[in-house]
Order: structure tokens, then C-alpha cells, then sequence
């Protein structure tokens, strides 16, 4: 693709958000699907505009990486530590029931082989992180107690995912598992976060001091972004997902992050404030490519409408999805609503469900009728959950706010 | 290249160029010299570490179009209108002298074939826009008299340099030149000069009126980036070089843009505050990368060293590439030392002089003796003008303000 096309996919997808975001907003549904609908509408599935390419992929994960350097900088550490122990447990429940009723399902319904099966009940773990953030951060929920427990829920999910997806896939190819390769990647991953958000604190600090020093412009936006993406691209190499580098990035900016052993490195509070004004453009143009691309993803063309067993299989798989994450929801110890609430906004697979429904077509797993079925599961929880989490906190959230 | 080599890539560029433009700074040198030397440095002339490859040219691209952008929303139009016939002098005789002068040296003393001698000839003619403007603004004398005759001349400078491409390319391929086509070209382009400003300016204007509806955050930065792109896009599809859309978009929502006819759609003054506020963290992001990518893109390992003749080559094309702009710089009935700095600032060549060299040995219509020539000629004109101006100004900055 030569460049003045690029140049005009990135203008169309980003018009594209903000006029179908813009609609979304007249029409009171959820933002996000707008953006959602608009890689939809202007990709494969209907009007075939713009391709996803490697181009298109790379800014797409400059805006999640972006985005959830943002959630992070806007969290709270105390209380995204005191939702830990509920968090985990979410997680894993989260993780397993799916999991576990997906492969029942598959196995004994509708009798596929073992591998073909372990792949379609991966696809049902793993929430969407920048699906689930992104619904709360719109709704004004993110920093509430089931806001911060679902974020630390949707973050654990991820390392799972992607271990879990390194698992499966290593079986695919060679047909064996080895457990201890996850173990070491899942201990790597926990110093990463020990680790990771400590230098980025201390670079940060020196960051500050060149600024007092500097007069040339733009150090904000250049050094931050580099800061993140390097701290991206290391989660990488841990065997973490990338965005969760945004994410220790953004904790470790957080007014609430201090360093272990009581050691400041306080952030000149006009700074930190600065750092959040000229960062807010950077992340808001980088955002609505990642939601764009999600729906660019979902190539609905491809699927065969009139095929039962599609019709079947995906439904069938859709209520096992979303009552997987539900009953994971109503595990924890907590107000109904909040319960109902915090299973809900689980229920999103998003890109990271579409990462096991190609990489099983890919290995050649299942068949192209199994992802088309595996596709529509993602498309169901993903767009249908903005919307019962909005009017879900529409009817009850005055109660939820109570407790 | 994966997505965390690309992250890390775009990582080490962007901190290589802040910390070199810093390093400038402090030894008092120009800064663009800064980031030009970080891309030579981390690229394939020293240490190897970042090869130029599509995304980062698609970055790079963003970035001098962004900047172009700038440009031209700082640029007084009437100033330029009014430096018009001295900015269209500069560019013409620019073009032609350094052109006859590198044809006639080619063809006599190094008895070059002539298509050869024609492409040497060409990479003599076009300035570098990026470098030139960024010369001026990094010195704040972008809105000077000199400063808008060079812009204009520059922007002038850049659309011949295309329709010369475009017909030496021609003629390498097919032995025979349509100049007809060349024409029809030009005409496009002007056409785009005048209707793309215009249309710039209406859309502009219903943004506006949106921003006033709508609550949702990031509204500047992704419709002005996505109005650039698209300007730039279109700049592209009527023969014009990307960058010159994103100079007509700034143009059109400067302050002293007026449409014809007497029209007005004055922008808001709060919000055209808001643009460019919003506007300056996202350029400079871009910008640097395109400078470290000019870096990247001068390949100073693949160069013989020890041949007599690329040093007697280049040496000889670089007094004619200099005295060449010089010339055209004399020409202005202006004092001398105006005169002077005009040719000075027209001296580099940077990206546009290697996009001939490197088409000309693509078409391979000369050696890659010849080519390494043609890359360090544009070395010496791209990392010493930067100097010469520096100094200059320096020197004389006082006299020429008397004017």
C-alpha cells in the first residue's frame, strides 16, 4: 500500500469513529459502539473501504498501549491493590468457568476433535481489557470500587490469556505441553510489574529535571510516548501482552504510586498536570484507530449466513460466554447489582477472543464454519455489553452507589 | 518487523532525537543537526539499529506534513502573496542554474552518459522544504521577509521538483518526454492551491460548530488530523508532493485566510487557540521522526571511501549545488546580506535530492559510485547550511532586521 493510501485509510478510520461515535451519542447508545460500528461499516464485512494491514495494526496498538497508559494514570493504587484478592479470584473464575463449560459444550454438543475444542473454549476466557476500560471509563465508572476490581480482573485475564494461548498453541504444533515454560513466562511477568513501573518512576523523575533544564518543545509528548512504547515493547519481551506497558507506565505516573522503601521521587505537581494536558491529544487521536480496527477485524462478509450449524454453535456459545463471565460476577462477595454488574462488564472478548479464533484457523485446528461461529460469539458479547452495562447502571446505579 | 521491534524502533528514535537535539543545544549547534546526526547515528551509517522500512516512512510522512501544516498556520498569506514574484524568481532560477551547472560539470569533466547527467542534475534542483522551514523556525525567522520569499520559493521549488522527477523518470523508462503531461500536472496543482484551502477552510468551519455540540473529548486532534491526511492525500492524487496538503490545510485555517469573494467564516478565536494547543503535542510527536528518518536514509556505510573519484565527484557537485542557490539568492533585489541568506537557506537538499539519487539508481541509470557521490553531496548540503545560517544571523542577523 503506498503512502498517500495510508494516509488516506488513517483519515477515513478516524472520521469514520467520530462521525459514527457522534451518532451513537444523538442516539444515547454507547460511544464505543459507535467506534465499533464504524470498522464495521467502512471494512471487509460491508463497504471494504480499508483492509486491516500491519500499518493500521501498529497504530492500532500505539492507541491501546495509549489508552491503558491513561487508565493506569488515572488509577488508584491503594484501592486497585485492596481490590487485588477480589480481582484474582474474579480472574481465574472468569477464566475457568468459560473455559471449562465452553469444552463440555464443544466436546459432548457438538463432538469436535480435543485440539479444535481447547481452542474454541480459549476464545471464551479472555475479556477484552480495552473493550471493559473503555465501556467504564465512558460511563464515569472506572474509578469505583467494581470499576477498579473489573480493571484489575481484566489485567490478570490478559496474562492468562496470552499464557494460556502460548500453551494451546505449542500443543497444536508439536502435541505435547509443557507447564514449566508457562510458569517461568507467568514469574517473568510478576517482576515485570514489580519492576517495570519502579524505572519508569525514576526515568520519569529525570524526565522532570531535564524539563526544568530545556527549553525546546515538545520534550512531553516525545519522551512519554517513547517511555511507553519501550516499556510496551519490553512487556513484550517478557512474554506480557504489550498495552500492559501502557499500563505499568501509567501506574507508575499515577499521583498515588510511591517507590518501595518509602524512597520520593515526587512529581512537580504542575508537571504531572502538564503531562496529562499534552498527552490527552496524543491518546485521543491514537484511541478510536484501536476500536476502528477491532471492527475492521470482525470480517462478517466471510460468514456463511445460512449455515445451521453457524447459527447453532454461536448462539449456544454465546450463552455459555456471557454466563461464564456472569457466574464469575456473582462469586464475589458483594451487593447483587455490583455483582451483576462486574460479571457484565467481563463479558467483552474482543480483539483478544478474535487472537484465539485466528490462530486456531490458522494452526488449522477447526474449520472456517467453526471461526465464522467463533467470530459471531465475539461480536454478540462485544456489542451487546456497552449496552446492558449503560442500562444496567441507568436503572440500578443510584443502588450500586449506596453500598 | 514485528509490533514491539516497531515500538521499540519508534522508541529509540524518538529518544535519540532528544537527546542528540539536546546535545546541538548545549554545543550550540543548529538543533535540526541534532536529530538529522541521531538518525545517522542508530541508522545503517553507524550503528545499525533502526533500518528505515514503511511504517517509520509512513511516521516520517505524518510528521514533515504535520509540520508543513504548522507552517503554514503561522504563515501570513498576505506577506506570502505579497512575497509571490520574488519567491517564484528564487524558485525558478534555483532550479535552473544548479541544474544547467550539474548537467554541463556531469556531462563535460566527468563525461557521464546523459541520462545520467540528467538525473545528477536534478538531485541538484530541489531544496529540501522540511529542512528549510525548520532552519528558519528553529531560528524564529519563519514570518521574516526572507523568511516568507524563502518559503514561498521552497514550496515552488517542491512542485517542480516533482514534474522534473516525473518527466526524468519518463524518460528513463521510455526514452521520449511528454511535456504536455508535465503541463497538465501543473495545472492540476495549481488548482489544488487554490480549491484545497477553500475547502479546507468550510470544513474547518463546521468543525467548529460541532465542537460547540458535542461533549465527547478529542475532537481537534483526530478531524484536524484526519483533515490533513485527507488534504495531503489528495495533494498526492493531483501530482502535488504529500506535504504541500498539509501546508494548504494550514494555510486555510491561519489567522489572515479569507475566503474569496469576500465570504467570511471567521473561526472562533477561543477555538483557534484550542487548535493549535491541542495541535502541538500531536506535531511534535511526528516531526522529529521525519528529520531521524533523513538521518536513517543516508547511507554513509555503503560508501567507498577510498575512491579518488567520489571524492572528486562529490566535492565538485557540492560547490555547484551551493554557488547554484547562491546564484539564485543574488538575484534578489534585495541588500546583500538578505540576499545572501535567502541562497543559504535554499542550500539544503536533504530528503528530496535522495529521492532523485535513489530513483535514478533504481531506473539504473548510473553506478553506485555516482550514487554515493549524489548521497554525500546531499550530506554536505544538509548538515552545513544549518551552520552557515546559524552564524550568519548571528553575524549580520542585526543588519538584515534594519531592512
Amino acid at each position: 500500500m503506498d503512502t498517500h493510501q495510508l494516509l488516506l485509510a488513517i483519515a477515513l478510520i478516524l472520521v469514520a469513529a467520530r462521525l459514527f461515535a457522534e451518532l451513537a451519542r444523538l442516539v444515547g447508545a454507547p460511544v464505543i459502539i459507535g467506534e465499533l460500528v464504524a470498522g464495521i461499516v467502512i471494512g471487509p464485512s460491508l463497504l471494504g473501504w480499508v483492509e486491516p494491514n500491519n500499518v493500521l495494526r501498529l497504530l492500532a496498538e500505539i492507541g491501546i498501549i495509549l489508552l491503558l497508559f491513561q487508565v493506569g494514570l488515572e488509577s488508584d493504587l491503594d484501592k486497585l491493590a485492596k481490590a487485588g484478592s477480589k480481582a484474582l479470584v474474579l480472574a481465574i473464575a472468569g477464566f475457568v468457568i468459560p473455559f471449562g463449560l465452553g469444552f463440555a459444550v464443544c466436546h459432548s454438543i457438538f463432538a469436535l476433535p480435543l485440539v479444535a475444542c481447547l481452542f474454541v473454549a480459549g476464545t471464551l476466557t479472555a475479556t477484552s481489557i480495552g473493550i471493559t476500560v473503555r465501556i467504564l471509563s465512558d460511563l464515569g465508572r472506572q474509578n469505583s470500587l467494581e470499576g477498579q476490581i473489573v480493571l484489575g480482573a481484566a489485567v490478570i485475564d490478559d496474562v492468562l490469556g496470552v499464557l494460556l494461548l502460548a500453551v494451546l498453541y505449542e500443543f497444536a504444533s508439536s502435541g505435547s505441553i509443557s507447564v514449566g515454560h508457562a510458569g517461568e513466562v507467568a514469574l517473568y511477568v510478576a517482576m515485570f510489574f514489580v519492576f517495570a513501573p519502579i524505572a519508569a518512576k525514576i526515568i520519569s523523575s529525570g524526565l522532570t529535571r531535564l524539563h526544568l533544564l530545556s527549553d525546546l518543545p515538545g520534550l512531553i509528548p516525545v519522551t512519554f510516548v517513547a517511555l511507553i512504547l519501550f516499556i510496551a515493547a519490553v512487556a513484550h519481551s517478557v512474554g506480557a501482552p504489550e498495552l500492559l506497558g501502557g499500563f505499568a507506565a501509567g501506574i507508575a505516573l499515577s499521583r498515588r504510586f510511591f517507590l518501595p522503601f518509602g524512597v520520593s521521587l515526587h512529581n512537580d505537581p504542575v508537571f504531572t498536570e502538564k503531562i496529562s494536558s499534552e498527552m490527552q491529544p496524543v491518546i485521543h487521536l491514537f484511541t478510536p484507530i484501536f476500536f476502528v480496527m477491532v471492527g475492521l477485524s470482525l470480517d462478517l462478509s466471510a460468514i456463511d449466513w445460512t449455515s445451521t450449524f453457524i447459527w447453532i454453535f454461536s448462539i449456544t456459545l454465546a450463552v455459555v460466554a456471557i454466563l461464564g463471565k456472569l457466574a464469575a460476577g456473582w462469586l464475589m462477595p458483594l451487593s447483587l447489582h455490583m455483582r451483576t454488574v462486574i460479571g457484565m462488564a467481563m463479558v467483552p472478548r474482543g480483539e483478544v477472543g478474535l487472537i484465539f479464533a485466528e490462530l486456531g484457523k490458522f494452526a488449522g485446528v477447526f474449520s472456517n464454519e467453526v471461526h465464522a461461529g467463533l467470530v459471531i460469539v465475539i461480536v454478540y458479547t462485544t456489542l451487546l455489553a456497552p449496552f446492558w452495562i449503560k442500562l444496567y447502571y441507568r436503572r440500578y446505579g443510584e443502588q450500586i452507589d449506596k453500598v
